[in-house]
């Protein structure tokens, strides 16, 4: 009888976590698809939601219901970054989740978004299990909304959490202007999102994104545990040229800056057949003609180069390889070429410990899950260099990545918010920041 | 005694004409310093007065009040095209001299300027004759300020002279927006200078510009008569690609708008080199990347491209050649490219009676002269096909062009005003347009 009883109640209990993780999986995907509607752009499956924006503005006071009908606290920092704060365990460092709710112009609704909802409604379910038994806390908890992480209105892009890391002086940031002249500190004004929160004490932090590559969907892996970032070196480049008449001008007297632009443009390209497939991704997505006019050769073109690879080494000959053929430009279409900025990191690894975690996490979940780089940068870039950090990535269709057409099934977006709150659950319990008893 | 009385009142006679030609020059070159302060560029020689801009509006002002002062009366047109008027000969038709005022951003302060202060000064000195003498008088008098000929803020070039000439209909220009959104309309109310003049009798037309080539400096040529216009093929294109990430996407998935737009940038250029040196003129002058951001691939770019020649055969082996390139770069980098809109003309010639009066007019000068070609597009290009037409040249040194250093020396400037007084006086007798005696 007791057996039995134990096998019925077992049964029972099941079917009582079963419904309960159904009714979460439903609530997370009913808060997904309100939050989609937020710059949705007409006709389409994808959002225009950049930083600050107006859009940007209406979601996060969404959000911020959300979080409060959660019990969570609101709060936003000098740079706009908006946390869900929930005090567990008093005076104790916070367990901090997030993403960032901003997009590119005409971009997916899951890159950054995903990762925010998913952090939430984590948090949601972990505030649950440790409000019903208290004595499992060590942590608090916090999800975070990072301010612009895009940089396509304001750069550099990981605005929020360059600041809040401290790598960015927070006055150079609120003084950032957008193509039209508005500022930082204006843009976030207009939408009232500019906080008092003073920093935070940050126990351990966690990540989830869309890939934003397809290598996991072809794999058929369901979790990926981010173990490092690909090396990258991008360029700001100015080519400097004279107006002419581009009509009349002697093609011989002529110094054209957008020939010599489109000279770095191709190079770029071309740099990439030199490797094995897959070892250098190059782009050029941003340059600017001056005068821009039908009938004048363009005195000025600025433009930003990107290199990135999975080694330092292939970066390395890349870079050489550009600066010849700017040496070459330079030479052959008489125009000047500066390096107006530039940045470069080294193949930058997450720390073991979190990648070894969140594997735990998946075995235990039975989720398919292999080790994977990033190749995009995020904001848990910078919160690595600071905190123990885990990050993950759930898989993204075909790979498509700021694009209207990004997509990514419900059961991956379900998976991974199962996985995260896993994550979260441990990270709350005290794991990868040495609270007593957290092992 | 009668011979020695006749030769000493020559010598009077010429000396007075010599103080009264040094007089005018010096008027002229007067009005020309306070005319180039409007839209000076600070530290430059230059200007930035694009087309009803606060810059040209005030200049339009300035140049009213200067025809009023010399008894012209100031009139305008429902495009803008500023017009000072003498009626002379009640009910005759009017010989109308002119160019533009407004300029290309950052540009030089000869383009255009030169050729409406020319003419304003070439009425002033033929009004004084025939107000002396009117019986001589078999025409009016029209100065001309035409409104945009630079198409640099509005689109079309030439726009003023294209609706008076009814190439343009009226409502299609006033519609034009800026990149900003101002629509011509609301930019001329803004200057006050959209008019209620309907139209004119138009007898004969005179324009004279800068070179903005080098051929006349370098054959020491200083009154150009223009005989024709080169050929031309204008293309706007766009390439249509796929947003994507432009670190994480794979670069066999691109496809990239501004990496095929760059491919026809070069390839116009290399056309070049498959010709004689001077045989074909191609530029690419205004491109615009969207959505622009440093790490989109781009999936729309809209570029210009010209192709001139002063054959027509060569254009067209040159468009075959381009298209092709279209084709291969269609292919190879996986992109649409549309061409949106395109105009070509075949080489198009100035009426001969035209050429011929400005070289009787050269010799009777003394004026080193020649026939030359104009690559650039003039209103005189619209007018020539509706009324008798002489176009002139002077010359532009280094043929520098839609260049804050545009410069011309004075003794050239004098010259051009000189030579086209001779042309103005002779039309305003009839010339051209079939008056009785106007032989």
């Amino acid at each position: 009888m007791m057996e039995q009883t134990g096998v019925e109640q077992t049964g029972v209990e099941q079917a009582g976590a079963r419904r309960g993780a159904e009714q979460h999986d439903q609530d997370f995907l009913a808060d997904w698809a309100m939050h989609s509607r937020f710059g949705a752009v007409e006709g389409a499956n994808g959002v225009d939601r950049q930083a600050a924006s107006e859009a940007d503005g209406q979601q996060r006071k969404w959000f911020a219901r959300l979080l409060d009908s959660h019990g969570f606290t609101v709060e936003r920092d000098a740079i706009g970054n908006q946390f869900g704060l929930l005090e567990l365990v008093p005076g104790a460092p916070y367990v901090v989740t997030g993403s960032h709710m901003d997009s590119q112009p005409t971009a997916g609704r899951f890159d950054g978004a995903y990762g925010v909802m998913a952090s939430a409604h984590a948090c949601f379910r972990v505030a649950e299990e440790l409000r019903a038994d208290p004595s499992k806390a060590r942590r608090n908890l916090a999800v975070v909304n990072w301010f612009n992480e895009e940089g396509s209105r304001f750069k550099p892009s990981m605005m929020g959490s360059s600041v809040f890391t401290g790598k960015l002086p927070l006055t150079d940031a609120l003084a950032t202007r957008d193509p039209h002249g508005v500022s930082v500190k204006e843009a976030l004004d207009a939408i009232e999102e500019r906080g008092g929160l003073e920093g935070l004490d940050v126990a351990s932090y966690a990540e989830i994104h869309v890939q934003q590559g397809r290598s996991m969907e072809e794999d058929g892996v369901t979790i990926g545990l981010v173990n490092a970032t690909w090396a990258a070196h991008k360029f700001e480049f100015r080519v400097t040229g004279e107006q002419a008449h581009s009509g009349s001008t002697l093609m011989a007297d002529r110094r054209d800056a957008l020939l010599g632009a489109a000279r770095l443009v191709i190079a770029a390209r071309e740099l990439v057949d030199r490797f094995e497939p897959g070892l250098l991704h190059t782009a050029c997505g941003e340059l600017n003609v001056y005068p821009n006019s039908p009938v004048v050769v363009a005195s000025e073109v600025g433009l930003l180069i990107d290199l990135r690879s999975p080694s330092a080494e292939v970066i390395r000959a890349a870079h050489a390889s550009l600066m010849e053929t700017v040496e070459r430009v330079r030479f052959e279409d008489r125009v000047e070429i500066e390096v107006v900025a530039e940045h470069s990191w080294d193949q930058n690894p997450y720390p073991e410990a979190g990648v070894e975690l969140a594997r735990e996490v998946a075995e235990e979940l039975g989720l398919a899950h292999d080790r994977v780089m990033t190749v995009a940068g995020h904001d848990s870039t910078n919160m690595k260099d600071t905190v123990p950090t885990v990050m993950l990535f759930v898989p993204s269709v075909d790979g498509i990545s700021h694009n209207l057409k990004e997509f990514t099934r419900d059961e991956d977006l379900i998976a991974g918010v199962n996985h995260l709150t896993g994550v979260v659950r441990r990270l709350a319990a005290g794991a990868l920041s040495g609270a007593p008893g957290s092992d």
